[in-house]
This record gives C-alpha cells, sequence and structure tokens, in this order.
C-alpha cells in the first residue's frame, strides 16, 4: 500500500491527467471569498509553527479533534501550547480516512513544505521540528503562501464599520505581489434579533458620518460604506448570510417598527424577523445593482446549534449546522423582486444543505439575463461540502442544469494561508469529471474546446465575473 | 481526444455493451407522455431547418442560451430567424460539457441526419446547409422521424376542452403508421387561485355539453370529456401536476365555497387553494379510477418563479423551477385516501426535486396490491432530472426500495420529434448499470433473466400497464 | 455472464479486497439492534423450512412482493403455507435486481446452505426441498444461525412492561454461547396521541410496581424499568422513533394537562403532541444520561401511510413509508437542551430520509466532547437504506462530515436469524470505498493504520462506544 504523496492524486483517467497538467495545473489562483485577517498580510505576520498555521484557527480541525473526545485545552484552550495541539492532533490524521483534513494536511504538507510521506503519531515530532525550521530559515509568511501558491487577487471580507486601514497600507504596498480587496459582508445589520443590533446601529453611523435612527438611514449609511470598500480596493464582493429564512412581505411602516424594536433590544418574532430580513435582502440587493457589486448569498446555516460550547468556546468555532428549513422559494422570491424592479446584480447562490444544490442550480438558471454571463449561478460548494466529494457530486448533478463551464470557480473561504491548495484539490475534480465525460463518449468537441472551459472555470470566468482587472 | 460520436456512449462494462445491444437498442419505442403537438403529426409539418426543429420549442436550449447572456431575440424573439437563433446556439454548445443538451443534439444530429463530428461556431454553417438539404431531400417529417425512430405509439397531452379534431383525423388515417392518442391533462380545473378560472369553467361546461356551475358539475363535465378522450383515441393516460402542494382536509360546502369565488374571480387563500387542490386530486383519482385511466402524478414545481420573465415572454418558457415544499406526506394522504375507498387507479409518481425520489419510491411500494403489477410506481426522472445523471442515479438508489424490473420506462415528456433519442440514452445508462451489478456480482441470474428485464423496461412493462394493445 | 455467488461480491479494487480478506471478514459480529424474539433464541426454535425462515417476518420481502401484484394471502395470509409463499417469492427473485433482498437472499443460501447458485422458479423444488433437508438434519436453530456466523452479542428490543423472562432464562443458560441483551424501547409512552395510551400507562405502573398518574409518576416507572432492563441483561442500549417530530417548548403544567388527556383518550393536537415528544425526549435523554445507557434516535417514519392495509394486515408490515417533516433543528434543539443539562447521554442519530444524513452527520459533530469518542454519531443507514448503495453513499458523503473511523458500524435491524451477512455486506462495501480512495490517492498511511481503522468499525468501536466487556 502507497505510503508517499501521489501527483496523481483523484486523477483517474488519461484524459483528466492530460486536462489537469496541460491546462489546469499552471492557472493563477484567485481566490475571491476567504476569511484570512488583514491585518496578518499587511504585517505579513512570521508563523511561529505549523501548530499555530493549522490550529490557531480551522473549525474543520477543531470538530474533527472533538469528534475523537479530545480536552477542549488542546483545540482551542489558551492554557497549552500550538506544540501540544499540533501533537493530539497528528494523533488523530491517520484515522481521518475519508474526510478532507486528511488530504489538505497532506497536499499542505507536500505544498508548501515538500513533505510527502504521511504525518502520523509517530513522526510528528520529526515533521514538527522540520516544518519549525522551514518556517523561519525560509520566512513562511502569509505573503511567501500567496506567492508560493500562485494567487494573484485574495478577498478578504469585512464588516461594513471596519476602516479598512491595512488595506489602505496593502494598497499603498507595492512589495505585496497579490492583490488584495475585501468583501462587504453587512450580516450584521441583518440580524435584528441579535443582542447588541442597537450598539452595532451606533458604530455603522459613527463609520458612516451619518444618524441612523431609521432603517432607510441604515441603508444610506450601508451605502456610504460600500462605497468606500470600492473606493479604497476596488472591490466588487459581498457576502450575505441567509440562515433559516421563509420570506415574508411587509410594509415600509411595518419594517420601520422593526428596525426600531430591534434597536431597543425588544424581542422581535419569527414572522417580523423573516420580514425584516425580506425587506433587508430586497435592498442590500438592489444597492449591490446600482453599485456594480456582486451578490454573494449563503443559505441556510444552522447558527450556534450548541449554545453551551458557543458560550464556552465563541461563536463560529465549529458549533454552526446546516439547516433544512430555508425554501428554495423564499430565495426565489428574493431575486425575482429585484428582476421585477430591473435591480437584481449579478448573483452566486451557495447552500449549506448539500443536496439542494439541484434545486438552487435550477432558480438560478431562471434568473440569467442578456449581457451577463452566467448573471445569477450556482457557486462552488461551501463549507462542510468543499471537499472531493461535494465537489464531484455538484459536478455531475448541477452541470446538467446549468453549464459548468460559465462557473467561476473555487475560492478556499478559508482563513488559514494553507488552503489554497483546495483550489488544485478542485481543480484536479474537475478535471478527472470531465475527462470520465470524454472517455465515456459523452464529450467530443476535442482538446481545444475543452481546455479552454478547464482554464476559464479556473481562472478566466472569475476575473471577468467581478470584474478583477 | 476523441473528435466523433461513440457507439459505446455511456457503455463502461461488457456486460452493459451486452445487454444493450443485444436486449435493448432494437426494441420499439411506446412514449407515453409528450407534448407534441397533433396538428403537427396530422398535417405532417415539413420543417424548415435545423433551426425550427432545435429551436421553436425547447426551454431547455432557451435556459442555457439565458446563463450564457445571449440576448431573448435570439432565443424565443420574433425579431431573428431560426437560423439565426441556430447560429446563435451552435456557439456554445461545445461550452455545454455536462449538460445533456450536449449530448442530446449528439445523438439528434447522429440518428436523424447521419452527423457525427460536432457541431460548433466552425461547422456551423457547414452543418445547417447541410441538414436544410436534408430536411428538404428526405422530407422530414413529424412521421418520418417517428418511424425511423421505431416509435409504437405516442401520448400527445391536451386540455379537456380540447375536441380532440386533429386526433378524430389521425385516427382514421390510414397512413399513419404511429398511433397516436393522448392524455387528459385537467391542470386548469384545479389551478383555482388563477386568473380566468371562471371563463375556463364556462368553456368545459360547453365542450361538455352541460351546465358548470357547482363543484360537482365540474366533475360531471371532466367526467364526460374523460370519457371522450378515451373513446376517440382509446387513451387510459392522464396527467395532473401538483406544485407546491399540502394536504388539506375541508367538508364539501367549503369546496364548494371555494369553487365559487374562484369562478366569481374572487381571491383564494393558500389554505384554500390546498383544500380545493386535496379535494379536487381526490376525486380525479377516483374517477381515473373507474375508467380505467393511469394517474400520473408531477409533482412540485416552482411555476412562474421570475415573473418579469414570465410576462415577457410567456409561461412555460424556462422560467418554471423546481419547489421544496411539497412533502411526501401530502401525496401520502391523496394515496391513503383512494385505498381507504377501494378507489386508486394505477398512479406513477413523477417528483422534481430530484433528491427526493428515494421517499417517492418508498412511498409508492406502500400502495401496491394484489392483482395489478406496479400498482403505484415511481416515474422516471422527470424534466431536469430526464438525463444521465439523474437517471443512473434513480436506478441505483431506487432500485434499491422498489423494482427496477416493474418500471414502465422512458418517456419523452417533449415538444420535439427530435427527441426519441433520449430513450436510447435511458437505454444505455440502464444496461450499463445493470451490467455493473452483474461485474460487481451483485447479480448472477444468468443473461436470459436479465434480457428479460431489459426489454420489460423498454417496451413490454409500459405496454400491459397502460393496456396498450 | 456469472451463474454464481462470486466470493469478491463488491470487491472491485485490489486495496479493497486486501482489506476485507485480510481485516474485516473473520471480525466477530456485535449486532446491538435488532429485532428478533427472544423467545425463540431462548427456546432454539427449530425451523420448519426456508420459508418460515424468510417470509414469516420479513417487511422488506412483503413489500416487493406486493409491488408485484402477488395476492397478500401468499405474502403474509394464514390461509397459505410457507412452502407455497416460498414458491411465489422465488418466482420474483431474479427480477429483483438491484434491490438488497436479491443479494441479501444470495448471501444467506450461500453461507448458511452452501447454495451458490442463483435461486429463480426453475430450481426452486429443488433448493426448497434441499434446505429443508439441512434445517432439520444440521439442526438448523437460532443459536446455530448465530454462531456460524460468529456473533459475538445481539442486542433484541423490547418494551419496558416486558418482564424479561427469556432474557432471565438465557442469562441463566450456559449453553448459550452468543450473549443476548436486549434494547429498552419506550415509544408507547411517547406516543400520547395514540388509542390505547391510558391502558399501556396502566400496564407500565404494573411493571413498575408503582402507581402511574402523573407524567413524572411515569417517568419513575419508567426509569424503574430502564434499571431493571441493565440489572438483568447488562445493556447499555435503548431505542427510541422520531416519527413526524417538531420540537416545541412546553410549561410542566401544559405536559402534565396532555399527559393527562392523552390516558383518558382525549384527541390531542399535533401542536400538543409535539410539545410532549419535545419533553419526553428531553426526560428521557436525561434518563439514560444518568443511567449510562446509549440513546439511539431513530428519525423521520411515516407510520402507518396505508391505513387500509395496516387495519387489514397490521402494523410494521410494510405500510410504514419516510417521513421529510423532520427539521435537523428540532433533533438540534433536544441534543442542545441536555448538553445545556450537562445530560446529554451518548448519542447515535439514523434518519430515514436517506439524503438528509448529510445534516445529521454535520449536527453529530456539533455535540461530541471531550472524554467520549464519537460521543454523538451518525448511525448506520437505516432500514430502506441498508443497502449496498445506501452504505456507499453514507461513507462517500459523511465521511467527509464526520471521522468514518469512530462509528460503531452495522446493526442488522432485523426479525430473522438470517441476516448475519448484511454485516459482512457492509464489511465489503467499506474496504472497497477505502480501496478506492487509497487507489486514488486519497489515503497513504499505509496498512498497519488502515487494517485499525477497518477493525475499528467492524468490531472494536461498538464494543468500546456500548461498554460491552
Amino acid at each position: 500500500m502507497n505510503r508517499k504523496f501521489d501527483e496523481e492524486l483523484c486523477l483517474t483517467n488519461e484524459t483528466g491527467r492530460l486536462l489537469y497538467h496541460k491546462y489546469a495545473e499552471h492557472m493563477p489562483i484567485i481566490d475571491y471569498h476567504c476569511h484570512l485577517q488583514p491585518k496578518e498580510i499587511c504585517e505579513n505576520k512570521q508563523f511561529e509553527d505549523i501548530g499555530e498555521m493549522w490550529l490557531s484557527g480551522d473549525h474543520y480541525k477543531w470538530r474533527a479533534m472533538r469528534t475523537f473526545g479530545i480536552d477542549e485545552k488542546y483545540i482551542t484552550g489558551n492554557e497549552t501550547s500550538y506544540y501540544e495541539k499540533y501533537m493530539e492532533f497528528a494523533k488523530i490524521l491517520p484515522q481521518l480516512i475519508g474526510n478532507p483534513i486528511y488530504i489538505w494536511c497532506a497536499l499542505e504538507l507536500k505544498r508548501f513544505f515538500g513533505i510527502d510521506e504521511p504525518l502520523g503519531p509517530d513522526n510528528a515530532q520529526e515533521i514538527y521540528d522540520r516544518t519549525k525550521k522551514m518556517i523561519a530559515e525560509k520566512s513562511i509568511t502569509p505573503r511567501w503562501c500567496m506567492e508560493i501558491s500562485n494567487v494573484e487577487l485574495v478577498s478578504t471580507t469585512e464588516d461594513p464599520v471596519d476602516d479598512l486601514h491595512y488595506h489602505i497600507a496593502m494598497q499603498k504596498d507595492e512589495t505585496l505581489k497579490t492583490r488584495v480587496i475585501t468583501a462587504f459582508r453587512p450580516d450584521k445589520a441583518m440580524f435584528a434579533a441579535k443582542p447588541g443590533f442597537g450598539s452595532y446601529m451606533e458604530a455603522l453611523g459613527k463609520a458612516a458620518g451619518m444618524p441612523v435612527g431609521s432603517f432607510k438611514e441604515m441603508l444610506a449609511a450601508l451605502e456610504q460604506r460600500l462605497k468606500y470598500f470600492k473606493e479604497i480596493t476596488g472591490t466588487t464582493v459581498s457576502d450575505d448570510g441567509i440562515p433559516d429564512f421563509t420570506w415574508a412581505d411587509a410594509s415600509e411602516e411595518e419594517i420601520e417598527a422593526i428596525f426600531q424594536k430591534a434597536c431597543r433590544g425588544e424581542a422581535i418574532s419569527k414572522e417580523e424577523d423573516n420580514q425584516y430580513r425580506s425587506a433587508f435582502l430586497y435592498e442590500m440587493g438592489k444597492m449591490y445593482s446600482r453599485n456594480g457589486y456582486v451578490m454573494q448569498l449563503h443559505i441556510g446555516t444552522y447558527l450556534d446549534a450548541n449554545r453551551k460550547y458557543v458560550k464556552l468556546v465563541g461563536q463560529s468555532t465549529g458549533f454552526d449546522c446546516a439547516d433544512d428549513t430555508t425554501r428554495v422559494q423564499s430565495v426565489g422570491e428574493l431575486l425575482n423582486r429585484l428582476t421585477l424592479e430591473d435591480a437584481l446584480p449579478k448573483t452566486i447562490l451557495y447552500c449549506l444543505d448539500g443536496t439542494n444544490m439541484e434545486n438552487y442550480a435550477i432558480l438560478a438558471a431562471g434568473f440569467c439575463e442578456k449581457g451577463v454571463k452566467a448573471k445569477v449561478q450556482l457557486g462552488a460548494p461551501w463549507w462542510f461540502h468543499d471537499q472531493i466529494y461535494g465537489i464531484d457530486r455538484q459536478f455531475r448533478a448541477a452541470s446538467n442544469l446549468y453549464p459548468l463551464s460559465l462557473s467561476v470557480g473555487m475560492l478556499t473561504d478559508s482563513r488559514s494561508f494553507l488552503s489554497y491548495p483546495r483550489h488544485e484539490l478542485y481543480r484536479r475534480v474537475l478535471c478527472n469529471f470531465l475527462g470520465e465525460l470524454v472517455e465515456r463518449g459523452e464529450y467530443f468537441s476535442g482538446e481545444e474546446e475543452l481546455g479552454k472551459v478547464v482554464q476559464n472555470i479556473c481562472y478566466y470566468n472569475v476575473k471577468e465575473y467581478f470584474g478583477f482587472y
């Protein structure tokens, strides 16, 4: 049984191997959606060890470690070092067969550190030492990771109240070889039922330099920030979450009343919450449209499922799950209303209920129109589903429902600078899938056409779609 | 990389190839559900060009063209010719890898025109000319297409108010080699909430020659038409749609009140709509049962999702999507009520939420009973899902839940006379799937038994089930 | 085409074959959840013929026979012999390609009777005679079946009111080579809306030797029984069903009022039913936790879908279907509430809506915590889904979302003593899946690590998880 990383990973047919090595492998990466810290890029942080690089922010690994019953102190606790966390993690890694963490770690060790043997408890210390030395000697930093990965552009994600001072600094930094922009993510303005909504509105008003005492004023302030984000970084990327959502109509007066209740910290009902979210997303859609932004809708999170641990460890640390209540029609009605007003922006639909992506692919095609390629499109498999199986399934299923060749391709959605090999994995699965179609006789337009399709999905589509020039 | 149509398309194992070529390939086609125009068969319309044959009515192609941002005038517009539309379409075809349109076009070019090279922008003009010449010279007409495809029977779909005069003419036409019947589709009588319900009731009354002033009178009129459809064409096929449906009980008086409101064009609530649909489908089921019809339930359409374009381009032109709100229990309760009354007709369940077909296969088996093979059964993958992946997935998943060998097999559901190769594709995927089971050791009852299974699914089951003798 | 049972069944790659034959094939079986009759094990029932062994209690076969339109008298009727039923069944078996019944029968004939030819109408009589002779001569009994299958432990399933007298007898029986325990299944106490709830409460009070006049008294009685079950058999296994369930909060007073209504046989509303179930499951969870039981949640049955046949033939005879209304959040809220009280027991989630297992795998990982391996985990594919496709799909999809290596593996959930080859099938599919990952380069930690993973899933995990020592 093989005990080394295999360069033909996931490539099980000849055509797939040809396509990957000839057309996909060397394309630059545009990572149009991630959660990297701009501070770390700006200051070009020096990492301490592989423990920090792997375990300081990765809720995939944290969740896996919890399933093994490992004490939280070795997962997110402050009382242990990254070295200790890494050693705990290395113990379970050989048992993660079939899990994306296994192959991500393998790719990261190979691509960044040249290690092609399997990490496990036996060689954990040795690999720790070796990588630590390399991190120090080769000065493995955010920028180094991006450069060695051939990353042309990354988009971080910031809240509208952010002053973007790191981004401002990076715009002026001529030593920075990767273009860094940011996505506009107004989620906090949508969660009217969450504590702190009122004080967030104050912060927003302060950031925008205008009063935020009404729903309309809030929109004005958000639009000021949206324009600011574009002005500073040239971004066209936004990011909205839609957890557990049902479209609900309401009058302007009703929305205003809900907004006021939310600002005062009063409880709002599920129905009011849906009304507010509907109005909010509709207004944001119009705002994105008139400002040339792409709307990215992230559909179906089940936030804070385990409230004890959210309280102990914090939000977004591995206790969010996948929601199966949001219906396609609710998202469809949002698209419909915006279309009726000729105000539908380019839109990418991501859904966390993996099997539902077919219905969203179908929906997306129903809202495309002249002049824009793939105006509404299905996003890459999201979060829990951005692994080999999820990607492959989406290719197999959704390409029947929406032309795959128009896809803007992969993104990391990651907090780690080591995640770029996820693009490699996506490209491998893509080429393998396309090669299989060719070898089964399902496509015979030839290599030239297919090579173009591959390169469009890997690189050119996203550039054109977002206008990254 | 291969640049020619491959006769071993989709056949990746030896047993599959044997089964296809020996048992499936040459079986006649019974296309028991489609949307062809009886006028065109009756008059044996002469087509102008491949543009007309491909793009005059195919919402699959229209949707795909819209995703590429092509102007609607080249899709459904009156201001451009079919030649121009075809040329636009040919440009995108090589980019439709993984989409059923690609392989359907390839099969149609091969089977009807003998073309086995890939169509693309480079040879679009040449193939246009070649096919145009063949259409004229070989007199490529509806009847020619059906004959060359070995089609024994087709069932078009008509509204109850239709006088079936083309069907009457075809019954008498001894030159027509394919039997043509029609399905009874009373959808307009179910959409009580839609505008025009009242005037439709008037038309129904006129067609039936009886007053339609109440729910009961409507049922009587529908039954008169149902008997008429059978009398004229010998049909046993019906077609009911169930979009966004929740079973809801109501008294006779309540149903009558809803019916009266609907006739007057008054708004009816979602709950009333569900009550009306429940009562309607229940009564139709009984009617099908006592008249020896098969009930075909088409579950889960999300109609007119994009209302701006429905208004501009029309209904059923590519803006319907897939619904995920209809629950299995609602359909189950319909089957249950009919069973309790010993009035369940043979029933085929089609569902547009592709991943839900497992639950419907399970449901179907729960309502089978003595004396009828596969009394309630899962239909072939429907609409968005009638492609290689959808068909293959249904075989893999649903054959575990319901005997595949009892299936009445494929239908085109198409508006085009070129769609018969969809039966070929289905048969290829079927034989490949069965061959794989054999080669993995999951079946070893031998060729004779398996050949029978193949031929039953392709041809004999549907004949027996519908009584097409 | 092969006409013999193949020992490489389902093993399509070399690594898979190595893993299966070297690591999986010979592991003992722990069947931690089934529906065998303790009486039959205790008395070591002598079976009459293969007809009885196959058709006396198997709703899978009954459902399949009904789809063929076979008269109920040959399925569950008293007026025909098992011989006649078997002969009817043998007729359809060769047509069950793709269905688990086909391969289960093949494996059962091979493993228990040494028959490796395909059963069909032609040799049905001969195989009947041969197996009848073997049953008599080799004394094929429950214990023989378990011994020859290398079964170390089975857990039957009993109602809390059961006095466990067969289990008591078996504990003392030194000739019994397989350990037999029982699962605690309090479903009848949860179905407050069902007729007979009041008299069940009386029976429960009698069994527990205490009054059951309130919700709290009911819980006390259940806990008495729970302790009794553990005392007698040493069990740590429970079994709760969650059909069509929405989490709903209620006060203690409200729950008590619903309980009283239910005892009096008064109708309770759907909302009340949900409130009662929520409270019941929450209390049971706490009870399992403090008594060291594992909670097994069986999610999403659509019970008694066909009420006419349930009345004619009985409950659990093939007229239950799969429910798609229970939402992940409802189960999540149960886990959340128990976690907030530090009272979450080890929990296994089984879901009958097959495509929803991804959401449950994600949910499970969100509730794991220190000190317990795989505290909350996804169960093996359940009921309709415990076949090759369902198992394989779960491996492919869910191992990305939850470490497969921690799984407690397969169970039969069966009423038949011939069902142990389902473990074999699971192991084959498991090894084949793992082998494929290795051969695609997705795992390269080597044979020793992988062999451990295989043996853990087959045997050691379940032993450790339930504490079966």
